[in-house]
């Protein structure tokens, strides 16, 4: 069962690579352990499945069976939390991580809010423990999930790794993420053989092109597009729009979305160039041992934008209802992904037109997510 | 054994209190556990003896036989690392906790540094960890040891509780106590039953005026005035002065110093505010139910003003050796503590002599700090 991490692959430009991803089994975990299944990575997810619904066998959940079918291959799959060291202890006793993906989160802004503890705790703490495992097992290459969040309110458009982080971030879930983004920050100043980079998501939007794959909110969605979607299925009445007189081109907030496949892909590129760093030393032609990187499309589309779009590719009506804004909410943010380009030779190439497609296909096959089959 | 928090006491003008000391044994933990026991408070102390020295008895360590001594009553003392929820947890079945002074951390700057996982580990971590216990518990109040460095480097003097927190902080120890400030900050915001007074300390530094109980640094001292004293006793050779070319009267960095006996009477200051706002719902007389206070003398002192008060004090030459500035150190930082003088109604009163006096008297009576006896 042990990984190889030695052994040759023959798709990629790397040598197969054994990652451990957690938090594999949620939205952006799934479509990343399928990216990495078909660069013929090796694959083990740990996920302690909260919301996630369970497959039929009760072992599995539903989303990783559909990601090891799409793929025609098999994830080692352990239901474990990030938080319990011990368990986490075993797993690396069974592999040879080459590298550690962390998704593992607990990610609704509004609960952060109204339970902050529990944000503090899974997000934060449960990091800390994951971090010190890895670095008992001299494992010490991380990609992390870090979010747009920590920018707080933009000071310019676009945004990008240059904007200071941690300033007026309006809610505990995105401090849970500039936390963490400092604790690795921190751990790679102490010990330069550790290599972390923390990718910066904006709104990451679709899902498979299959349909078999894609966001499952648990409950009421807090995002825009999960919400216009059920929106559109016929799950929710109409789209509450907070704002309509900021200072944007129709009135409504601006924001940027990326298509979940580029994501994706934006994880395997960071992935690969974290491997090329392998056993360098610091100053070996390292720029730096914690990297973090914009993952947008790099323009901004209004809510209305959206809600046209989404009418468009899906051929239903979206009714919406213009409230006042929200408290923290900003008139636009938009990213400058230059960075990610030059450095990780990763683009977003699939369009609004895409994400919508995309997201209606996965809403219109799976009308109730997982819970469908 | 347990607690009756609605018992009256005879002493102070809130009733008997049981109050838990996270921390109890080390250096503000002592002062601090002194002056509620004076206050005929209920003292349990929680602390896990990491670089505390055992007493006689293997039981109690040394400097906790002494506080007792000093007060002439008992404390409850458990050994347990606040990581330990459910050793926690049953320490508040034992006790009906009225509030809680939380000062249990790691406290070394340059180790921070090197070691920053067990900083956020033993600080960030273990106080969620708290904070969840007293969750379940029902006890809602906090008295946290902050610190200055959660002002990272100041952006204009005296600094007040205005000032931004949490940027250009130059240390993983620092981020701790800002990371907790905010997410305590959370909490409040979340659940107005919380509430909350974090003391930010500028630099505590002196000794009960018996010498029995004192600062007991673990390998050599970090900070100024221990180091001092310990030239001054013979045990270091000479003090290392980084840079004597800043812009302030002598070219030597200026700090704010507090003497110990008048933190522990800002600590009890701030016990008094949290308590009187028991059973207060948010808008009810309660100003927020999270609040912020300086403690410090509110005047800068420079490196050689503490070099020459401690000469004069003990009769010893100091041997000072100018060296380069230490990258992170700022010229000048010093505190306007008013807030904490009409709010908690608490002022510092003892003078930068009164510090190094009862500095070199414990010092001069403790050679090699608890050891010595």
């Amino acid at each position: 069962m042990a990984g190889s991490p030695q052994r040759e692959g023959n798709v990629g430009n790397v040598a197969q690579v054994v990652v451990l991803v957690t938090g594999g089994c949620g939205y952006v975990g799934t479509h990343t352990v399928l990216r990495l299944l078909e660069q013929n990575a090796q694959v083990v997810v740990v996920d302690n499945l909260a919301g996630v619904i369970r497959g039929s066998d009760e072992k599995k959940p539903v989303s990783l069976e559909r990601v090891e079918e799409l793929a025609g291959k098999t994830v080692n799959f352990h239901n474990v939390d990030i938080s319990d060291a011990e368990a986490l202890d075993k797993i690396f006793k069974l592999y040879r991580f080459d590298c550690v993906i962390h998704l593992a989160a607990l990610k609704s802004v509004g609960d952060s809010c109204s339970l902050p503890l529990d944000y503090y705790r899974n997000n934060v703490a449960g990091t800390i423990t994951l971090l010190e495992v890895m670095k008992s097992h001299q494992v010490v290459k991380l990609v992390f999930s870090s979010s747009a969040t920590v920018y707080g309110e933009p000071q310019y458009l676009p945004v990008d790794e240059q904007h200071v982080t941690g300033q007026r971030v309006t809610n505990p879930y995105g401090r849970t993420k500039y936390f963490i983004e400092e604790i690795l920050r921190d751990l790679c100043t102490s010990d330069p053989k550790w290599s972390v980079i923390c990718l910066r998501y904006f709104n990451p939007v679709g899902a498979h092109p299959s349909g078999r794959i894609g966001e499952d909110p648990a409950g009421v969605p807090c995002n825009l597009m999960p919400y216009v979607a059920q929106v559109a299925i016929g799950r929710l009445e109409k789209l509450a729009v907070y704002g309509n007189d900021y200072s944007t081109p129709d009135g409504t907030g601006v924001r940027d979305y990326i298509h979940i496949m580029d994501l994706a892909e934006g994880h395997w590129a960071a992935t690969k160039k974290i491997l090329k760093e392998k056993g360098a030393k610091a100053g070996e032609g390292v720029e730096s041992s914690w990297l973090a990187y914009n993952l947008g499309l790099g323009r901004g589309y209004s809510v209305l934008d959206v809600v046209k779009c989404f009418e468009s590719v899906s051929g239903r009506p979206i009714a919406v209802d213009f409230v006042k804004r929200r408290e923290g909410d900003v008139a636009s943010s938009y990213s400058d992904c230059s960075l990610a380009g030059s450095q990780l030779d990763w683009k977003a190439s699939r369009t609004l037109t895409d994400m919508c497609r995309d997201m209606w296909n996965w809403q219109s096959i799976n009308p109730n997510g997982y819970q469908s089959n």
